[in-house]
């Protein structure tokens, strides 16, 4: 009863004109472009990708980040890494500060013959990391978080702390290496405050390594990286591996940053006009924020696109319509300032550009799949569904 | 330093202290005595309570409602419908306007023996249900939504088009009522603006029924319902039942109306302490968006509760301190002006109460179950794990 159906009818629901509203679609066409595109970035600054794979959680998705075969990921839930380890996953950082009581899944996964790094920024934590080790009588390797710009968690570069946290480590050779993630570099609004960012997150990265190895603590690996720092650092001297996530469906808050274009965006959502109120300027759909989520990420920009852009089933925005508002279950789309309010029959189907990949892409099972590099009429057609990992 | 409890056992774990954190909790206690409290209420009224399953999603929730045997529901979705008719429930309303393209699906549980209403505010929807009708030999029963409120959808209880729905669906035999929602009742901040709320949206739904009704138009029902005017209706004449869905949970935007106390909100989601940012005023945990929603509904009420108000594992409240920031595995915590920041060392498991139960509730596939009534040392002791209803 809990496992949805992909669609009513799989024999005859070929197009997005087949399953009921509202569901989310992934356009391979343009995903497998915006992974190249920073496949290739990562080529020119000499640096290995780890993607994250928290935006999608798809083990189909994550199969066209290298030609089907698995590569490095970074994770945000152990739910996921256990899922991508049983696809065949074998390096794997789990990029949320850890949970002590966590430790034996951790195990439990190393023992598999997972690497799997945990992440942490206090001796607390180190010292958990070190006795579950012991324990186990297998290294925990550990990443020690640098704050780059107080965003979140971390240990700043110059802190006290950071080499004590090292020492421990290091004495129960857990110590893998430094892992920061610029998290402002989402609000980093001009390509020259992004460039800015990246160079910033370098930069902490950097020094907090060379700081662990001129106290005598080896340092393997250090990672960097987030959607617009992936997309706008110049030089990663120093830095091994670069991480970012949302990249491969990209969303309005990434477009509205200038990190990708409208068209780039490879997720969208499905919903049906259900109504219109002619007097207030409203069409309702059946796309409410259960199927856009909550977030408003773009409020903050420029441009507010409200929960989302409007395009046709096509993918062809519909000119300044805009959701703006949602409850559970409904969606409102009015016209912006100056724009027409088209002429929508009961019945019609339209995609809704999501603010923020992340979210949006949680509040679904999994995603039907059209490719829009092959030609299809009257609507897209379904190449097929992938599943999401949910949980934790 | 404090030790982490075990890991996670399914044959262990008996308390909020065991499973891995983040999870969803449902107080039974609590969500017992909202239900009577409203099964009350609506007795006084002598009206017929419909309760709104979106919110919960869960046929061992609604069990709670009726003794445990399938009682009048109101539902979001025809996954809702379906997984509610699998668990004998008969008599539903399907509260979102009716895309036609969904009708084969109530057809086919009109066919299974369900009657299930659907909902429509325009001439065309009415065709579509109308033609649905004949097609099958099975009427359709539709209610005709009503604004009362400017909210969402509707056509106004004066409106010429009410008649002209009503009469195309009354001579399809399709007729059954009236629907309205007092929408905007969740931005009423004082007792006496719900009460206007509540009468104004009795007086919408009557009105549209008397007219239907001079018309020559049968009317059977006559359904209003929010959880804020069902708290603050004092006279539903020329009503027939009652719709309400939070109030079996309630939430902080309830408790910022003033229709219930923080002490009767029964969802909440545990979390884990997972790092300190002394010197920015933070507690790290790992609870971020993905466990609580991107909902803020609180941001447009006097006293704004940020993504939610924290408590210990028993329920009580940590006094003044509030979770301000979410990312998607990651909350932050920060004390009110003048509140002091308390020492919660890693490993420290805290629960969030969330702005809106809805929204947090669909972040997760079921819940962990407490019985706040009954004694329980160190940690709540866990009674059973209930499924949500997933999908559309």
């Amino acid at each position: 009863m809990n496992t949805p159906a992909p669609a009513a009818n799989p024999s005859t629901t070929r197009t997005l004109a087949g399953p009921d509203t509202p569901f989310a679609v992934v356009d391979v066409h343009k995903a497998r472009r915006n992974i190249e595109r920073l496949a290739a970035r990562a080529g020119r600054l000499a640096v290995a990708l780890r993607p994250h794979v928290k935006t999608a959680k798809s083990l189909d998705v994550a199969a066209l980040l290298h030609d089907g075969s698995p590569c490095p990921i970074t994770v945000s839930t152990l739910a996921e890494a256990e899922a991508f380890a049983d696809g065949g996953y074998t390096d794997i950082t789990y990029a949320v500060g850890i949970d002590p009581r966590k430790l034996p899944r951790v195990v439990a996964l190393l023992r598999r013959g997972v690497t799997l790094r945990v992440l942490l920024d206090s001796t607390a934590q180190a010292e958990f990391v070190a006795e579950a080790s012991r324990q186990a009588g297998v290294p925990v390797p550990a990443q020690i978080e640098i704050d780059c710009d107080g965003h979140r968690g971390g240990v700043e570069p110059g802190a006290p702390a950071l080499c004590e946290i090292g020492r421990i480590l290091h004495d129960a050779r857990c110590l893998d290496g430094v892992l920061t993630h610029a998290g402002k570099s989402y609000f980093a609004s001009t390509a020259e405050e992004q460039r800015l960012a990246a160079r910033n997150e370098r930069d902490a990265a950097v020094t907090a390594a060379e700081r662990l190895r001129a106290a005598g603590l080896p340092v393997a690996t250090v990672s960097v990286g987030s959607t617009p720092t992936a997309h706008a650092a110049e030089d990663l001297t120093g830095v091994t591996e670069l991480r970012a996530g949302t990249y491969v469906f990209f969303d309005l808050v990434m477009a509205g940053l200038g990190v990708c274009g409208i068209d780039d965006l490879a997720l969208s959502v499905v919903v049906t006009v259900i109504g219109h109120r002619s007097e207030y300027g409203w069409i309702v759909t059946d796309g409410g924020w259960m199927a856009m989520s909550r977030d408003r990420g773009t409020a903050a920009q420029t441009q507010d696109q409200g929960y989302g852009l409007v395009t046709d089933l096509d993918g062809t925005l519909v000119p300044g319509l805009v959701m703006t508002a949602a409850s559970q279950e409904h969606g409102t789309l009015t016209a912006r300032d100056g724009a027409r309010l088209p002429e929508l029959p009961i019945g019609t189907r339209l995609r809704i550009l999501p603010n923020h990949a992340c979210a949006t892409a949680a509040q679904h099972q999994g995603y039907q799949v059209i490719d829009s590099a092959r030609a299809s009429d009257p609507a897209p057609a379904i190449q097929t569904y992938w599943n999401r990992v949910t949980g934790w």
